[in-house]
């Protein structure tokens, strides 16, 4: 077989169950420990040198252990890919999967760290007793509306950027793609008419984005419906997001929504049917995210749309949190930055969006592929660079 | 300069700190992440069937994962080398060399992980909601009589090994060190007259390892003096071992506790001063492993001592922890057990001074090199085949 034959040749089982076999990372020494002279150094006796002044002196235990550039990738299982609630043991192996991508396309360090709580205040106590074993966290497959809660006071508690990936790096790489899908339909970004499909994780951090941006008209909606003032079925979250959404006032379903929208995002795997679609204003952009089964197929959201993106990698246009969450953890590590704030998210997606425009955009091309290599280091540089703006990296910061 | 010369120069504080800048760590993928095939089966869609299947049988957590094979190396770093309470972060390095060693050795990965508490109960919960996180628990420099409650608990409530390094990795090679020193100044171990200064974590297990094969005559002394049933300012742990040593009813301090004694252990630091050691018996065993500063110097232990042996490397016979802890770790994995036991421990002894034994005991090589290839596996076959035997390999587990 070619190499072409081997990369297009379908998947089996046996080949993934293979490549998983004993996991999926290892851990190695930096340097070897061959002789009795290398175990004095990085052992005893040589290493209670370097205790001694982590003791005296807290800073170098960011800059002599490997803690203070180690990303722990922290799940409770609780919304692990589309299959849910799996627990944490079954969520392993998607953790090693990140924890793989940090070290290719961020060049960093990660450990999963699996828990087996979801109690809210268990799981905040727990990352907060760990803190001294690692310099950043990475939150993975953590339900809504939980995710919010555990997201914000770890942030809040803790003095190491802390992230929930299903919401920002989704969000970010949602960001980047609009920008580009805008300037590619002539729009301007602040005038779209936004309709979400979801209010979980996803949802909620794309809505934020939006709005810290200057996209002022975004419609949420949930499995009931549009999220609105009229409703009385919300939790607390929503109802906060029906209070800074919906200027129009929109009530109803899909088809209510989607009328005169410029976007539609979905991020539910609630399916569109496609009469729906007709709604749509002139020129619009259709982001069907759930994987692996669109929200409604490519080539049928096409007809009514002039931009297509989807979360497959066998469909043009894939938004994969790859772009974007191995340069923001490395972005904010290489500026010593305390949190991962609204300016860094959007400098990132800005980044994903000015590489994509580098290679001449096109319908079929407002991201750059998941793999290519030129988009961690870019992204991690004007994460670097917003941190440094916006006072939040180490010793400019106040609070 | 020749190789020779660079193993021998002394080494520097620069060189130490070079060494662990950035850390002595580093997590690698198993395989490459560098086309879209390799990401669909490590990452999604693949990675999605193997988290399906552990969720549908939780024992292939242990096989599609690293978690099975993994060691954590937990530490409060409440107890670090002779440092003291120097705290999580200060213990890293050490932590980060203990890794090192696991997979030098036992070619097992394993993280550290430190912890921002020094409370029992949520040590213990921690480690417990950590636990599908890993398949093993090394414990580290945690301070008596903390670390008695700790280990306990753990391995009640776990059902994965759990092992207080400073406890029974301590123990194990000293064992082994005096099978071998026994047999070459003829005397049976049973009925030696044993006095081991310090009733720290060491202390302790060594005294519960030489009860467990069979030594009666163990005399324990902390820094008020021998601990007896005279005593009435002992700790509940103290007390308890008053009632199971000492059966000669022995009081006072070092020089009566060493009247006759075939046996000096020293695992306290408190210095022991030249008179005292003219009351040994003849052919006496000195182990004086305070590090870096011996009990008593070997060159002056010797004139009352037939055998000699201490914790630094620049001395022969080193009582080395890194001797037993890989393969007790990797032995322990291999059978699957849930538990180290007594046998498993008795049996990690008898292996490392086997092949200290293979190579010719003599006064000066009662251990084996601590960098000597050949016991890591050794032991790690020897404690596999003690687990079958018992019964606490898994699937033979009763418990």
């Amino acid at each position: 077989m070619s190499t072409q034959d081997q990369q297009s040749a379908p998947i089996t089982s046996e080949e993934i169950f293979a490549k998983h076999e004993g996991g999926k990372l290892s851990v190695v020494a930096k340097s070897l420990l061959a002789t009795r002279r290398d175990l004095s150094i990085a052992y005893t006796p040589g290493v209670a040198e370097v205790s001694r002044a982590v003791a005296a002196d807290p800073a170098k235990a960011d800059t002599h252990t490997w803690a203070g550039r180690l990303v722990a990738v922290v799940s409770d299982g609780s919304a692990v890919l589309g299959l849910g609630d799996i627990g944490p043991a079954a969520s392993l192996p998607v953790m090693e999967g990140k924890a793989a991508l940090f070290k290719e396309f961020g060049g960093l360090d990660s450990i999963p760290i699996v828990l087996d709580t979801q109690d809210v205040d268990e799981i905040v106590r727990t990352v907060k007793l760990l803190r001294p074993s690692f310099g950043a966290v990475n939150l993975e497959d953590i339900s809504a509306p939980r995710c919010f809660e555990i997201e914000a006071r770890l942030i809040e508690e803790l003095d190491i950027p802390v992230m929930h990936d299903d919401q920002h790096g989704t969000a970010v790489v949602v960001l980047a793609a609009l920008l580009n899908a805008a300037a590619l339909v002539g729009k301007d970004l602040a005038g779209l008419k936004v309709v979400i499909a979801g209010a979980g994780a996803a949802g909620i951090a794309i809505t934020e984005i939006l709005l810290a941006q200057g996209t002022e008209d975004v419609v949420l909606m949930d499995s009931r419906g549009i999220v609105s003032r009229e409703r009385d079925d919300l939790n607390e979250i929503k109802a906060g997001y029906a209070a800074r959404t919906n200027p129009r006032g929109l009530i109803g379903g899909p088809k209510d929504a989607l009328e005169g929208a410029d976007v539609f995002v979905g991020v539910s795997g609630g399916k569109i049917p496609e009469e729906h679609l007709t709604e749509l204003a002139e020129d619009a952009i259709v982001f069907a995210l759930a994987n692996p089964d669109p929200e409604i197929m490519p080539d049928v959201a096409a007809k009514y749309a002039s931009v297509v993106a989807t979360g497959r990698s066998d469909f043009p246009n894939q938004i994969n949190n790859v772009l974007a969450f191995p340069g923001i953890f490395r972005g904010a590590l290489d500026a010593g930055a305390r949190r991962i704030t609204a300016a860094m998210k959007l400098a990132a997606a800005k980044a994903i969006a000015a590489i994509a425009e580098q290679d001449g955009l096109a319908p079929e091309h407002i991201v750059p592929s998941a793999l290519d290599p030129r988009v961690a280091p870019a992204v991690a540089e004007a994460v670097a660079a917003a941190a440094q703006e916006t006072g939040t990296a180490q010793g400019t910061a106040t609070a």
